[in-house]
């Protein structure tokens, strides 16, 4: 297993193994109907992103989607099981852990398995496992399989800005919680935690009087942020020690949270079920009560769908930019 | 050591070993100026309250105090130890463990050494561990020593019905929090959790129209309410999973507390670095990061000196019933 953490204690994710391009020059990974099948988890931020995105755009037709257990085999095994499925294998790939397709991939892998990953359904061989860039390539060389007035999510005139964005939200909060969770000194768990923060606090700003991050309109960004702050009060808080603020104590960041969570493709692919059990069975266990894990009982989720009035901070109708081809 | 984990999963707090009265009948604890040095560590609720009391009431001369660290020797080793004071011993008593004056006054003592603990110093001899009854001996048979003036924290004509909300606050707040903590099954931690919160409701509720639990002055149980929501946000929403709602998130509760917190005796005797280190260091340990401690940085404690308006609510000037010999 690779090894992610510095020796100053830091949590320094790994390297995405399998990054090759989708496009159609010689060496990239064809765009293809049915051709890959996407592999996640509802309880993992970085597979949900792709997943919401999907959704939005239409692409279920196109890429098929194969669900693992929120819960590690066991504490040992850093891998993704499909244990919900009959049998204990994935319908499609025929695998039980998600570790296979890495394999079938490449027989010497060391890394960590990762969700998302999208599996070439021909040889069941791991072809793409780069978290970051996946929902970019969905968003542009996968439109000839979007649903007829799918939203623009990655609009050509703002991606340089969102691209930007995106790097910051990784860095000090989609990673940014997993610093803090992961660090093994104080030193680098401060330094994540008022990096954390210091991004919260500026989000807020930014969305006190605009919508969404870019204005009017859902766009990758946005995808980004939900996924980390629809986890932060159920799993972050207590579970990686980012215990500041609460989402919910945040006036715009929670408007804006409820204002997603109502939009078809966010609430109703997050699992909170999966979310809890993950982070608080899978990954952080407590030693105080002899091995027996608990799960949190709170907090109450329903408040998410208190009103939120954020539709008046737009200035044009509807949440979604539609581009006409 | 005694278990205490019933087989449901459920914590059963050991039962005290030292609880003669003190009084002036034959076999009681004499009363005396000097006798008795009382042990606490400030990250302690339970000795957190004898202290609060000890120090409205004006006994520091009277009863002269010890202080042990809020970490614990080691993670094997359920004792408290005098690691701050030079050498690492009691300059009273010099002892290094608390469990020490636990075995001088029965070498057969099998219990967890708890705070608070008197202890005679004419032999080094725990007498006294009784936390419950601790603080009404310290407001009725110690009146001798109280100084002049000293508030009536245990007035005769409400005595009763605090002795009735005091069961109430122990079995499901200050025991609660520990019972939801300490749960070694789903169903014990939910109970537990379930019954926290109904009660931190109802408190919410009466405390909505009167500054204090029984009117305009601050009683006994209010000093054992307080010992628990102090540490709350800080230590148990996070270590011991009451993660429903913070008392910040209570408008009364949490006006309520500061209200204490301001209030000479409460806020100078609360240490949250020591709460935090015990809490977060000592008795909840994570395992997902190698082994390593990390000491959560939030909440921001500041937040405990905003203005709370909740002298509003008296109808009497002060915060103390002061009753005239």
């Amino acid at each position: 297993m690779t090894n992610e953490f510095h020796k100053d204690g830091s949590f320094k994710r790994q390297v995405n193994r399998f990054t090759t391009p989708f496009g159609e020059q010689p060496g990239e990974l064809p765009v293809e109907q049915g051709r890959y099948r996407l592999l996640w988890s509802p309880a993992c931020p970085w597979a949900h992103r792709s997943v919401i995105v999907r959704k939005l755009l239409g692409l279920q037709d196109a890429i098929s989607l194969g669900t693992a257990s929120p819960i590690r085999p066991n504490i040992d095994r850093v891998d993704w099981e499909f244990s919900l499925d009959p049998a204990r294998v994935d319908p499609v790939l025929g695998v039980t852990y998600i570790s296979e397709v890495y394999k079938n991939a490449d027989k010497e892998y060391e890394g960590r398995p990762t969700v998302p990953v999208l599996v070439d359904v021909t040889n069941n061989q791991a072809v793409y496992n780069d978290y970051f860039k996946l929902t970019n390539y969905f968003e542009t060389v996968w439109a000839p399989f979007h649903k007829p007035s799918a939203p623009s999510l990655y609009p050509i005139h703002l991606r340089e800005e969102i691209d930007s964005l995106n790097e910051l939200i990784f860095e000090d909060i989609n990673n940014g919680v997993y610093k803090c969770g992961f660090a093994r000194s104080q030193e680098a768990y401060e330094q994540a935690f008022d990096a954390l923060f210091a991004r919260l606090d500026a989000l807020e700003e930014r969305l006190a009087n605009q919508r969404f991050l870019f204005g009017d309109f859902v766009t990758d960004s946005d995808i980004r942020l939900y996924a980390t702050l629809i986890r932060f009060d159920v799993a972050y808080y207590n579970g990686f020690n980012t215990n500041r603020n609460l989402i919910r104590e945040y006036e715009h960041l929670w408007g804006y949270l409820r204002d997603l969570y109502d939009t078809p493709g966010f609430g109703d692919t997050t699992d909170f079920d999966a979310i809890k059990k993950h982070y608080h069975l899978s990954i952080t266990i407590f030693q105080n009560n002899g091995g027996v894990k608990i799960l949190p009982k709170g907090p109450d989720i329903t408040a998410l769908l208190l009103p939120h009035n954020r539709q008046s901070l737009s200035k044009q109708v509807g949440k979604f930019l539609i581009e006409e081809n």
